[in-house]
């Protein structure tokens, strides 16, 4: 019943963002196109105030940030070097019956979807089927339940056979529970692979598909010219880290942010624009020294690794502190744009989830209307992205710190020497594991950990980066979710109603607001109405509004999501002298309305909006 | 040596922007790939302003414009649709020998390019060669000039051979003009086709090369899963036109603008980043109603078709003024973000130069370093786009005008009269050229113009549209080079030295203010500095600096193009008592300094850079 209720509630958003103009199909005149999706006038809107308020935050209002804005296609080494063309792939299979292609890891979730399956569990509410006498059935007509689906090839069949079955003689298995155990209990049993989602048959072995998008540049389609649309917005920033080093007087700790365009060839793109092929993201790489560094610097390895809440940025932060800190940042960033901390989770990735080259991923979770999902990922990827670059362009990656080689000099021995054992035990240890004799490993263990604190001591290392990374169109869905609000209200003549109000935080919402003269057809209403809109214009998005019952265009604007609606009405004009230039000001939420003088708005609504 | 004045200006332009990191090649790390540019820190900011600006000038700033963001990959009818699948190509051939590809308009320049051309250019300057000996030492070496030309083919004898002649005799022509006899005139005249620019080579006939970047969409590369990185983001707007009118509350007239992302797959991408293989565009499609609509509004047809400085939008405008009207506000809008007027020129296309859809476009060109480009063309594109549409998808790209149906009503029954005829006179011509038999050409005519009538008297017709088509990676390259500026100035000690600033309209710069303690070592006076940097930061961008003597931080900003600069001084803190609480403000482009209130700073610079 929950999962009507929300599906309900997302089909209830969706309609809306197409009725109001937020959200279009992609090419919906021709059919629509899958995985790609517009923004309307109001999503465009609302979309530009969420990125403009990131960037903002990120440079404007810091010090150590720093933005970029590199091209979408780039040299297709750049993907070799950060494993994007070895490993950004989903698992397919192929259909030997129908052909058709299957996500091996999305099977279930799709037989569990498919019409057959449905009508099962509809036939029994809370029901149960001796699944038992279903696999003999099956066997009974020369049929095995899986891979060749009895109840796939025949479901009128079948459906009507457990009908009648439950309807003689109730047995233990409920409805879902029987699917489950015909369609992976079984095969497991037998050692079957799941079947064919759409018709039963038998699927090959799953196979790597790679999920960039790959096109050519340049008049001749061959190997030499092939190029990917990047599937993420991060490695420009580690190829540019040098060029940003070079021309921006900026110094580690520091970062490089970017908002921009992304795109995954998605099997299968879901939930609206949560999942789709192409997507925006907004992203920080934030560069830090790596913690033998930082320990020199305070003198101490104490402290490097804190608890708790960390304040402001200090210099004895290492990577723990500061993945810490960018997690907080962002859970504050969300509240700040109307997403309340409770409708947030952090989720704490454990060790075996964790990406081969991350030492901490925290992914911040929101609960849409179709479930918990992340929203953005906050990872500590240790120096792997800018190592591999160095390794595939030949091009040092090696960043110079003068105070790091100033405090080095100083730092006492034998906690250098501390950290000298840690980091070449450290060495050995993955280095065994990787599968070196032992012999071997302890030589190259000696090797990179020499060359190591070497490079240190001149103050030369590759930092190390903390990385949260939003993803804008589910974080549209999210603001958008969160927003939706139905509530029953009672209007002028007493009737109720249902309102449906979207209530955005006033510092994205598309128009900030509405402007209404009383009547239409009044032209000294009128005029005073297009004043004030011209006064506010300069400074804010306006949208005036003269057409239907006052009531009526309150409705529009609260759909809209415009958290502020002026009134000029008959008082304004000085009938009641003592009311004479000034207007209502209606809050969407409250519904309440207060008199305001005209010639304080601006600076009332700019504080509100900002 | 115009030219090479231009050309070092060009070269110091590119120069500055990477070592202010501006502009960065893409990828540079892996040796870069040709027609892709990232924006460095200050690059993306001054992109980020202008995008903003266009956008706010657009939308927030009128009421008849609102925004759309679509995706970059739509269905692929939208390129049939537009022509862009049939006719969206350059010119292809292909060397026999050498098998290399060039675009067969562009021969010529490549040949005067090549190592070959440019020796022989260096070695008689302003001389003079004999061609006719050329060709018949060309002969009696066995050889013809032209395909397999002995020039290319035997650089260095064929130079050293000339070189002698030159010596000994001075004959008729002059280097280039050889190059050009050598390369044109003499391959016309026996009927051949121009060489390959790199080998002298026999090339393919010109075959046609689309310029759109090509995909697939989902894991099977087929032929039903093609998809198309935009070449112009206009598209989108015409095929999402119906929900837009659905859901904006917008009446004809009105627009719908979009910035985005395009890709076209140029053959050679150059001059920077002025024609790169991924760039952005603002562009606006402004929709208006046919003429015949105008007329019945008017109550007659005279002040459709305007003269001379259109003025505020009324609703007797025929497309030729609201043409005109958009022309003057794009140059306006130039001018608002400091391109002068006397850096613009208007081109109108003659007749045989316009597309087969369009009745009217004017250029707007900005005199770059190497040579007047267009910055944006102004395209009147009657409803070709529309239509194209509605035929292509099926769907109707009617527009419902309640005002134009009683305007029609009320029209005066001889002026339709006039109307249909001319309308229907000059179906029938255009029918005729196309190649139909007079009689069926007069049937069909009459039909058509039979048919559009009856819609209009209904208030349906499918809008027409002006279309502003800007690209701002141009933009960006006129801002800068129009920035650019070298002066000889004298510093603190007497010596004179090149100052090299930006002088950037305060409203785009990226840094708006630096904010500087006159000494790093006196801790009140950086306590006060970051006090007055915390002050400005809400609502500009601002950059601090500490470090160097005062006038190369004044210097670094002035690269920037930062417009003003502020100092804390003694007396800021009341050394001079009268001067308490006072900043020197010091102004980029004038370096005038004048001693400013700490509490006035904020309406001031916010007044001056808005």
């Amino acid at each position: 019943m929950a999962q009507a209720k929300e599906n309900e509630r997302m089909e209830k958003i969706v309609s809306l963002c197409k009725r109001r103009g937020f959200i279009f199909q992609s090419s919906e005149i021709y059919g629509g196109i899958n995985g790609f999706w517009d923004y309307g006038p109001l999503g465009a809107e609302l979309k530009r105030n969420v990125k403009d308020y990131w960037w903002r935050t990120m440079t404007q209002q810091r010090e150590d940030v720093v933005g970029l804005d590199a091209s979408i296609i780039m040299h297709p080494m750049v993907w070799k070097a950060s494993g994007h063309l070895e490993t950004f792939s989903d698992p397919m299979s192929t259909c030997r019956q129908c052909k058709k292609l299957v996500r091996s890891d999305q099977i279930w979730p799709i037989v569990i979807e498919s019409s057959w399956a449905r009508a099962i569990a509809e036939l029994v509410p809370g029901g149960t089927v001796n699944t038992g006498q279903l696999v003999n059935w099956a066997k009974g007509k020369g049929q095995r339940i899986a891979p060749n689906l009895a109840l796939v090839r025949n479901p009128e069949v079948t459906i009507s056979w457990i009908s009648e079955r439950i309807q003689k003689n109730p047995a233990p298995f409920e409805a879902k529970e029987l699917l489950q155990y015909v369609a992976t209990e079984q095969f497991n049993q037998t050692g079957l692979v799941l079947p064919c989602p759409h018709c039963g048959g038998e699927l090959t072995e799953p196979r790597p598909f790679n999920l960039m998008f790959k096109t050519h540049t340049g008049p001749v389609e061959s190997e030499e010219n092939v190029a990917y649309l990047r599937p993420e917005t991060a490695q420009a920033i580690f190829v540019q880290f040098k060029s940003v080093v070079a021309t921006a007087r900026q110094k580690v700790p520091f970062g490089i942010c970017q908002i921009g365009k992304a795109f995954r060839n998605e099997i299968t793109p879901r939930n609206f624009i949560f999942r789709s092929r192409e997507f925006e993201q907004m992203e920080l790489e934030f560069f830090i020294p790596p913690d033998e560094i930082v320990a020199a610097l305070a003198g101490d390895l104490a402290g490097v690794r804190g608890e708790g809440h960390p304040g402001e940025p200090q210099p004895n932060w290492g990577w723990q502190i500061w993945h810490k800190y960018w997690v907080e940042e962002r859970l504050r960033f969300y509240e700040s744009i109307g997403l309340p901390r409770t409708s947030l989770k952090e989720y704490w990735q454990k060790p075996d989830e964790l990406a081969h080259y991350a030492k901490a991923t925290v992914d911040i979770l929101f609960d849409f209307p179709f479930g918990t999902e992340e929203l953005e990922g906050v990872a500590a990827r240790g120096n792997f992205d800018l190592s591999q670059h160095e390794k595939f362009s030949g091009e040092s990656m090696d960043y110079f710190d003068e105070v790091a080689r100033e405090a080095w000099k100083k730092f006492d021995e034998s906690k250098k020497q501390e950290l000298r054992e840690d980091y070449r035990e450290k060495k050995y240890d993955s280095l065994v594991r990787k599968g070196l004799e032992l012999g071997e490993a302890k030589a190259q263990a000696e090797k990179e950990s020499s060359d190591y604190f070497d490079k240190l001591a001149k103050g030369l290392y590759t930092p190390h980066v903390i990385e949260p990374s939003a993803g804008v169109d589910r974080l549209m869905l999210a603001l958008i979710a969160q927003a939706f609000n139905e509530e029953e209200v009672t209007d002028e003549k007493g009737n109720k109603e249902t309102r449906v109000v979207m209530k955005f935080h006033p510092r994205i919402a598309p128009i900030k607001v509405g402007v209404f003269p009383l009547l239409k057809n009044r032209p000294e209403l009128v005029a005073k109405a297009l004043e004030v809109k011209r006064l506010l214009q300069p400074h804010m998005s306006v949208f005036y509004d003269d057409t239907g019952a006052i009531g009526r265009r309150y409705r529009r604007q609260d759909e809209a999501g415009t958290p502020f609606g002026v009134t000029i009405d008959f008082d304004t004009l000085g009938e009641n002298s003592a009311l004479k230039d000034t207007v209502t000001l209606r809050d969407r939420d409250t519904m309440k309305q207060e008199r305001v003088k005209i010639d304080d708005l601006v600076p009332l609504l700019i504080s509100k909006v900002r």
